[in-house]
């Protein structure tokens, strides 16, 4: 399965939500992480409508294509895994994992059919006849003196790790593929580099060669930690050769 | 550290926001995670106001612990690490971390000094020379379709992997622990220092004010990336000082 079908199987439901906006933000947050897949379980009255769209700010084909459901039942049938988000700790011990640790099993059970995460009414979450229907429990973890999570910011949360965890599946994001790929410089260069340094350090009296070398080192170590490219090393080597240019007539 | 005050330390900065209910989310969002310093560059003439306070439900401390700020240099003088969140591709390449990555980073920099995540304008995020400023740019991976984040959502989605990093306390293995601890460079001493050079290099003949800021940017990434400790700052500014010295009886 590639990253993109877990990502549309994998189906968010709501329950009970009683404003319509937060309906609209929801399918924001699912659609900027390619999620598709949106259950109402007893929506507001007020979807759909404005304040549903205005919020949406153009997923409305998540929108459109929202399935509403008399119950959570319904919602949840053809799933092999749900997962009920709560901010609340349960009185019945039930297994509680965090949203991190809720996308990697929703990755590794996605093979064998749908899978759903349930977000429960604004005010108060999830019944405990809900959460009896679920597979396990997601806490969102949040500040304890303050855990008022928006539900819509709940579920950005949720599908942030969603895409995160599927697109880990492919390479960790660690620089722009996009971005133009400039060679490094080679150690030989950088050895001309740190003497051409050198040279330009003594003729302007900063650096005595005859004292220990820990200016050397520090500035080596500077350059080597910042893994120059050619064009970094061409400005450096550039100003080195304006700057004796510039002293060859003082300096004699 | 405890984890509350790396939480307490680390800074959203929100630069030009236009809708005033995306300050009172984000608000909102920071004070889940336990985040409490918001600065505000140029907030909208709506900041204060019912929209702010509505959509902030009840994180009230932290929109009158906001610090409104004229600049984006002003909102980040005293930090050590400024991160720049953006959607977009960008030309020239600088080092893109995740948020996860982020975190960790902010992490391990917060012992020296303030960290700040930057959040740029609804419709066209941070600018090219705000970008400059900072040591890396954060990219909140998206449905390549539809990457319209709501800048609340944006906020909620560093502030959880922030939370989550300073939940885990597991110190990323970034350096020998051995090793003596120097402070690190603040942004207004980079900025400093980008301006003695820029002065040093236009002395010696080898920059044009009046051509195009791309050796400027080309600079700036090379040592924002690296990330200077004050010894190297000290040793860059003593150099191009040595400069200045040296050229002044034979330029004047």
């Amino acid at each position: 399965m590639t990253s993109e079908e877990f990502m549309a199987n994998t189906r968010i439901v709501l329950v009970e939500t009683s404003h319509p906006g937060n309906i609209g933000a929801t399918a924001r947050a699912m659609k900027c992480m390619g999620l598709k897949q949106l259950y109402l379980v007893k929506p507001p009255s007020g979807f759909p409508g404005a304040d549903v769209t205005a919020r949406a700010a153009g997923a409305d084909d998540i929108l459109a294509g929202a399935v509403v459901c008399d119950s959570l039942a319904e919602a949840v049938q053809d799933c092999v895994l749900v997962a009920g988000t709560t901010a609340r700790d349960r009185s019945i011990p039930w297994p509680v994992l965090d949203p991190r640790q809720c996308a990697q099993r929703a990755l590794a059970d996605i093979e064998h059919g749908p899978v759903a995460i349930l977000f429960g009414r604004e005010r108060s979450g999830l019944k405990n006849e809900e959460i009896d229907r679920c597979h396990c429990v997601v806490h969102i973890p949040t500040n304890p003196s303050f855990s008022s999570l928006n539900i819509a910011a709940a579920v950005q949360i949720m599908a942030y790790e969603l895409f995160m965890a599927a697109s880990r599946q492919v390479a960790p994001v660690t620089a722009d593929p996009a971005a133009p790929r400039i060679p490094l410089a080679t150690a030989a260069e950088l050895e001309q580099l740190y003497d051409h340094l050198e040279r330009c350090m003594t003729r302007v009296g900063f650096f005595d060669p005859d004292k220990p070398r820990r200016l050397q080192r520090r500035l080596r170590r500077l350059f080597n930690r910042a893994q120059l490219d050619q064009n970094e090393l061409n400005i450096l080597r550039g100003f080195l050769a304006a700057i004796d240019d510039h002293t060859e007539a003082g300096s004699g």
